[in-house]
């Protein structure tokens, strides 16, 4: 498949669906020439990019995610943007398929033409899928897309990768509190800028309350992340579409305070910075794995590391002599 | 100075303080011959290193860590432990001093035989504070010392640092709570596996109370980080030594429980395999800045990256070409 021949950076401009599709394929292919032509497209519409609010969106399993990200898709939509969702999901390389390879998890959303759907890319590591959800997201924002939503399964890291790729972090909720263990993972709560408790109608409603009431304790008790703005939590049914618009307005919110504040194009200037720094510390890291020289040794090292047979400092001195020496 | 000719193992192992003293201001300094000596050094100990219990402490400013820490450790010293405190201080290197410089700040441990005090090393990056520390730790160690209490301040990401080479973590916190803001640093919460209420004595009693209460509310929201072991939130007052006895003894339950269900021993070989990782991506990133053809060019790449004039993966890919190619 010849990818560059496909894709011209006028068509994705032009907000050609199925040169995105391709474009996002591109940028998933590991094979060298592939990432060539890829960087080429990607500095040829990066000065179109960062038009869109980004948002990421986590929560344990069983809350409800599909079903908020169509209704709340709804209502962006309904006010004018142009939505894509994008899946950063490491666990997708186990079975080789994907949170959101599936397309009727939004039936909805999957046919209006102002959504873009896109599944996880499968068969990386979270580093790989992190880059290539980085890169997917701005090849969205080219083809004019000004709502980005980055969804999480919540697997070990991938909410920290995601937080460092989106504007706003949303946390999803279900009622309950109390003796209720919620499950939250730890190092989550900290990353929210909105927690929304979804299911919260019906004979759910009082936990609703209460679950919502428990989390705002629990923020509280910590320092802000952002100087314009403090977390919020709100209440939600997704599925009968109760409260959503609120979850919108105060998404809106966000974003304008972020804005108007500076805070936002500082936080992007640092998450950009962060992310070459990534680029660099995962790319050499990979690139010492794959020394002949180094590969196995490393096993070996590591093993005695672990063992505390060896030191870490003097087994890393060993591992770079050997790298960077031959 | 010639630190080598002044400390062999065997003093060391002796338990010897000032050639435990003079190892870790070997394995502090940054010259390459010093660097050589005290790999050789920490090679030799490492068999005698492990057995002792690691605690990290934490706490906002004015929260009384240096008079917990002189009480926690007057019981631990009563129940037979002989006790090394260590901090992670990256600030010192703004001021070239250090929090533990003063060593009056814990003038009762500071003239007990079974204590050693050592002050945060100046003058280098949390990433090298945090190595040094960890190497110290392993000294403490060899010198016979069987409890270490390793001390923060609470800047940027010390605590992650911290939480990456002790045991138990335990925060200390102020009385307060309901509106009363802790001011606790996101993400700091979450690595606790003690929650200490300081200064829970006379009139700060009741609010004492709330804090407790607060915090275990928001630490039932969060999934454990052990199998074997769940946060607990205590009170104490350092100053009149109330309660101190109780922290002690469930520290040692800690221990316990830990080592009984064999996650201690495993969470230290995960320790050991990521502070592995993190030298050697942390000797690369120098290696690369301190590269002649790298280091401008990083510069500029940098500012290009965070103004959005060029893609990360471009300029990470450009900077490693430079860097592997040269």
């Amino acid at each position: 498949m010849n990818h560059a021949a496909a894709i011209t950076p006028a068509q994705l401009l032009a907000g050609d669906r199925r040169a995105l599709a391709r474009a996002i394929t591109l940028i998933e292919s590991t094979r060298a020439d592939h990432r060539r032509q890829a960087e080429v497209l990607l500095e040829e519409v990066l000065p179109k990019t960062g038009r869109s609010l980004r948002i990421g969106i986590s929560g344990p399993p069983g809350v409800g995610k599909s079903t908020f990200i169509e209704a709340f898709g709804r209502h962006a939509i309904a006010a004018g943007k142009q939505l894509a969702v994008l899946a950063v999901d490491p666990s997708s390389r186990l079975s080789g398929g994907s949170i959101l390879g599936d397309k009727t998890r939004m039936s909805e959303l999957s046919r209006m033409k102002q959504a873009f759907i896109r599944p996880s890319p499968a068969g990386l590591t979270l580093g790989g899928v992190a880059r290539r959800t980085r890169e997917a997201l701005l090849l969205c924002e080219a083809a004019g897309f000004d709502l980005i939503i980055v969804e999480t399964v919540g697997v070990g890291q991938s909410e920290t990768a995601v937080a460092e790729m989106v504007d706003l972090f949303l946390l999803l909720l279900l009622p309950g509190g109390g003796d209720d263990l919620q499950g939250i993972k730890r190092g989550i709560m900290e990353l929210a800028d909105l927690v929304v408790v979804n299911k919260a109608d019906g004979d759910l409603a009082p936990a609703a309350e209460r679950a919502a009431a428990d989390v705002a304790n629990a923020l509280r008790l910590m320092q802000p992340l952002h100087k314009s703005w403090s977390p919020e939590v709100l209440r939600c049914s997704a599925l009968r579409d109760i409260g959503i618009d609120h979850v919108w307005d105060r998404a809106q919110a966000f974003a304008t305070a972020m804005g108007a504040s500076g805070e936002l194009p500082a936080r992007r200037r640092i998450q950009a910075k962060a992310w070459l720094w990534h680029e660099l510390s995962d790319n050499l890291l990979e690139t010492l794995k794959a020394h002949p020289a180094v590969a196995e040794r490393l096993v070996e090292l590591e093993d005695k590391v672990a063992a505390g047979r060896i030191a870490p400092a003097s087994a890393a001195r060993q591992v770079l002599a050997a790298f960077l020496g031959g």
